[in-house]
């Protein structure tokens, strides 16, 4: 998937503006437009608009620009995702042991001891 | 990947919170921390930060954290990311046709006739 | 309160590095900031959080940057927030007039004819 | 201007779906579209957007409805926006003592001993 997002950012010669702090931007917007979807729709809505074809269509896509920036971050920087992820679930595992963290919101810092 | 993800959130029971609409602020909430390291930050300091093993470190775990929660939206709501990608890419391709987007930083509905 | 704003970055020698983008960058992350607070939690959690003093401190500290940044773009480039609002909010009324909007939470585009 | 935002929300009985969390969706969303005016643009490209009456135009109507969600939340809840300020503003002018900030964009995280 890197090499489509690398290939199409090539062919237009977008290098000089994919730099770090852009490709975050593009990250953060395109999430932004995902959650403004659900702007002020319960939980119900929010479940028949994934049901239904049309704003189905619209969530998968806004997923894919998410995923689009995410993954050119990556390609650029030379990030291998899966290390990435893999690191930062074990961090997380550290900090949401399953003793503490099951069926629990609590983020890990409002743990007790 | 997605099987990481799952197994992650299956063992703390995490299901019921995972609702589309707060994985979506997850997604957006993520990509707004890493953002927020490049904050103020001028393009050469952000170079220095990505070769940085420390600040690299950084950058790399607040971007998993966006995959993260990007990969278990796409899990938990059955959506090919793959597919999605491709399809939003040809879009794109629509929108930005070399001939016109090459070189340039213009929004596509900024694009003369 | 623009003027307190002016003033404590003034006095830092902050006008450097506050251009519009970098303020923009601002107030997204500190809006995340806020909204991460609320991050899995359900209506009656977030409720209660709004009572508890505690919580309440951070979400008011939180909203307090929101508007610190916001406050600096509108001083720095001379923004007339009053002015906006007023302007912004008629554009609004012709978008969601009483009798389409009252008790929907469609967005303009989904209102029938 | 809180009252003038009351207003608009009452008179559209949209008390029911402005509460906190998505009030703060609210603020985070339209702050990402002031954002996302200066994706890939560059410093000078976004002074000459501030110059240019229709993208200033553009521009001051994102940050009204960020102002908009965020003078909402503040009414709502019944949060002092001054108050909040400058609780706030002091606590970060110990943060980031003159002495120690000025001509720096450090975060106070960052700063030495």
């Amino acid at each position: 998937m890197k090499e489509i997002v690398r290939k199409f950012s090539a062919e237009r010669d977008w290098d000089q503006f994919h730099n770090a702090k852009d490709l975050a931007v593009g990250i953060a917007t395109e999430a932004s437009e995902l959650l403004e979807i659900f702007r002020f729709k319960s939980e119900n809505e929010v479940e028949a608009m994934l049901k239904n074809p049309k704003s189905a269509k619209k969530i998968k896509d806004e997923l894919a620009d998410v995923f689009y920036f995410a993954l050119r971050f990556a390609q650029k920087y030379d990030i291998d995702i899966s290390t990435a992820l893999r690191t930062k679930i074990e961090a997380n595992a550290r900090r949401y042991p399953i003793g503490k963290a099951k069926g629990s919101n609590k983020k890990y810092t409002e743990f007790g001891p």
